[in-house]
């Protein structure tokens, strides 16, 4: 029987590990997606060797599912009275106590949540998508681009400072000049254009659609890309409509809204984006189900030591009574900005590299409205709100329950500094900043909110940080040390990986990892 | 207290109608959603007055649901055995025998189906989404823009030519190379740009941005947009990935594909769309509900006769028997391609309108595969293939029930000569040349075909078309003429809108001719 690609695939990652099979699928044209679609296959030994896993998230509930289907020993230990790390939602009851001491019970009303965690899965991260498929997990779009939706920046000049704008309508306009200016200058042979003929005519037809323009006069002027001031419909009245004027370029490039405007972002974020159907956790419960009772919940580590037969993990459980756990290996997911304050029995040049990562300071909250005035009053389904106020950095808008009667908005999800500043303020303060910021772009902003809940990752305490940002310098000192094992330590998680705060690099470090485990045991 | 927004616009349109309403929503900035978001407020008399109402499609359903509240006595003739004329989905044991007389029955495994009639909600079609609220229509999002969906040109010339390319690939090379060649002419002062110096360099930023180029060298190049080879991951292998090298300028315009690459759509298409859960049928439905003990089903309007007193229809029945109703006004949603046919009391000049609209040929067909190949090996989730094989037009994947086993694909949706072509084939032929044209796309196509449901609606008796084609010179000689109402009989349907083919047509047309018809009534 002839292998099918994917079959051909599963065989190369198994007969050659996971770079064979990276190269393969490159070979055959499978290269736009992740190269890391599928779990290593651990065949061979493995039976009975005990893995200690720090951190019971992503990765190491990965470690453990994988493991323990090998017929490993597996063990888990988790600080938090609950599985899957960053991977939260808050719903009604969810309480949390930041690092400063202040406590938060969510008061949402039963269904509504918010995602203060991972919140989005790119199409392209088969990894996660891997795990949502055999776990049942339910997945529905994520809006993560909306032509309806505003764009307020205030920090610019002219008259669109300040003011809200469609982002359709801004990006029609600017394509719109853009392609204006360099189809005349084109027409005209004003440009030193490297193609043929056929090639520029047909150049300037491209341009002609992209921007719109009056095929004849190569003008761009209102259209049916940028919309209606008084939109086409029944009848006579309103009948063709009234189309818009466009905004003028120059006003565009005074208010730099255009900076909010590209058409594809990184990647990463490109559409079609998923998320799972009524929170993201769902996908930490789908590990759960499978590993839960490997957990040991509300136990610290405190220190690890290792020789050359194995590992030891010191911890302290709910009650503050002291224990420990003797494995063969350790797979430690604990960020590396809480895991460099430990007691770590790993050489010094292991723990310079491990110090070497920042982590980023990041700020969610979620804002419950009682009516969904976005929808109602703007049309707007989901998608993101631009602005420049310092400390909000993008609105977003529920990509679910649409119609529906209350729902909770992403009042801001700001990084950096900013957040920090924002994190000190009390969560009744806070929220009034968000509530402040969000009327701004929506007069029924203040009258429609009712409750807020809000999470600082820096203020975390088993996070100390949303996820790793490695400068480049530091990528290149200490990353690829941090890869490799110390003894029997093997570090995991979105850290190592440069999928920096996405699950997929979690999970696929995590299948790193332990592949590398597994070949050390059967070459053992 | 101070009248709202929401509540000063209602009542412009309780005081001043529709149009009044329209101008106030433009001053008060909401022009850019749909000028129709609410239907007529039918304050005054009309208990009692008869109405009859030819049709229950949206049109027919929403003047029934109107008028009805408004206290008016109004019966629906409808010459199917259901309601929602062309809003339809086809699921297990959906029936449809066209006029060539195949008959199909729907045989898609439970819980799958295709809508073959209206399948997407644009978010400014508020009057549609007005009903889909008030009537507890469950929505979710329509994918109609995908970047990682294929582009596949077979008709073009050079190496890109007959090659399924990504979506997202090719809009960013394209980008990617127009803002190259227009950034580099710019900052040499090549281009007249009526800029100043501030505004110019903000102008190349733009281009930059938009383009992904390099801005020290302003050359475009691999870039994150357009993607890797090898997908960036974890460790070190794949770590930072290999970023993958751009189509050549010159390949892309012979290749064409490019036309496929339209960045915002015609303002219907924007996103975010939206479709109803489990079928768009489920609009229908909800309209159903409300009226479905008015309508008198599997009834066939044979004549319409009025006289300054009132109207009579005369229909047959299931059984063919003869039978009329009496009424004092007419509401007629019958499509104009089947009622230019009729025995109808119109005078000339209306009756040589009628026949001024074009209907036309459209064909979809559902295909069921046994696999969701296309989210599993090719990890495109919902959205359209676009390709200029004549009579395909473009596929369409689902937008719903992700990562499930199954799935059904909108095999081709195509308009024109080349529809009316394949709708002359059998069934099976039309889901063999639907497979085969697949099949150039995806390898796993023919393999998983398992069951295909077609449609043609220039071959279904009570349509004898998709939508009505107002050419310009039609529009101008004839449509105002079919707005105003003929005696007693007033015309409602999106043949009667600017909005062709739309469900939003259909409501605001109805929406109209109930406003003029209770105008009338309260005058005399």
């Amino acid at each position: 029987m002839a292998l099918s690609r994917r079959t051909f695939i599963e065989h190369l990652a198994v007969v050659g590990g996971m770079t064979l099979a990276v190269a393969g699928m490159e070979a055959l044209g499978f290269g736009f997606a992740s190269a890391q679609t599928l779990p290593p296959n651990l065949t061979g030994k493995g039976k009975g060797t005990r893995v200690v896993i720090l951190g019971a998230g992503l990765a190491g509930m990965t470690a453990a599912y994988e493991l323990t289907k090998a017929g490993y020993d597996c063990q888990v230990i988790e600080a938090r009275s609950f599985a899957g790390g960053r991977c939260q939602t808050a719903r009604k009851g969810f309480t949390h106590t930041d690092l400063i001491g202040r406590t938060q019970v969510c008061d949402f009303d039963e269904g509504l949540y918010i995602n203060h965690g991972p919140w989005r899965i790119p199409y392209n991260h088969r990894s996660t998508l891997h795990y949502t498929k055999l776990f049942g997990v339910a997945l529905e779009p994520f809006i993560n681009d909306n032509d309806a939706s505003y764009v307020y920046y205030e920090k610019g000049s002219g008259p669109l400072a300040g003011k809200r704008v469609r982002k359709g309508q801004l990006a029609n306009d600017m394509r719109g000049h853009a392609a204006e200016l360099m189809a005349k200058a084109a027409a005209k042979g004003g440009l030193d254009l490297p193609l043929s003929k056929d090639d520029r005519d047909r150049f300037i037809s491209y341009l002609i659609s992209q921007g719109r323009l009056s095929p004849g006069t190569l003008d761009y002027g209102p259209n049916e890309g940028r919309g209606w001031d008084v939109q086409h419909g029944a009848g006579v009245t309103p009948g063709a409509g009234k189309l818009s004027q466009p905004y003028s370029l120059s006003d565009i490039l005074g208010s730099k809204a255009w900076e909010a405007v590209e058409p594809l972002g990184e990647h990463e974020q490109q559409i079609t984006m998923l998320q799972a159907v009524g929170g993201m956790d769902h996908v930490a419960k789908g590990f759960e189900k499978q590993v839960g009772h490997l957990i040991r919940y509300d136990t610290e580590v405190q220190k690890i030591v290792q020789d050359d037969r194995g590992v030891e993990v010191l911890f302290t459980d709910k009650d503050g009574k002291a224990g420990s756990i003797k494995a063969d290996y350790c797979v430690c997911t604990i960020p590396l900005s809480v895991l460099k304050g430990l007691d770590l029995a790993v050489s010094a040049p292991f723990k310079d590299a491990m110090a070497d990562a920042a982590y980023a300071p990041v700020n969610k909250i979620g804002l419950q409205m009682k009516r969904r005035f976005w929808e109602e009053d703007h049309a707007i389904y989901g998608g993101h709100i631009y602005t420049d106020i310092p400390g909000v950095g993008s609105m977003s808008l529920p990509s679910t329950g649409w119609q529906g009667q209350k729902g909770v908005i992403l009042g801001y999800y700001a990084f950096g500094s900013d957040a920090v500043r924002i994190s000190m303020k009390s969560p009744a303060d806070r929220a009034a900043f968000a509530v402040a910021a969000g009327q701004k772009v929506f007069p029924e902003y203040a009258e429609n909110f009712e409750t807020a809940f809000s999470f600082s990752w820096h203020l975390a305490k088993y996070n100390l940080g949303g996820w790793a940002e490695w400068s480049e310098d530091a990528r290149a000192r200490s990353y690829a040390k941090l890869c490799e094992p110390d003894g029997r330590i093997y570090l995991a998680g979105e850290h190592l990986s440069y999928l920096s705060g996405w699950q997929a690099g979690a999970i696929e470090s995590a299948w790193q990892q332990i592949a590398r485990i597994h070949a050390r045991v059967n070459a053992a």
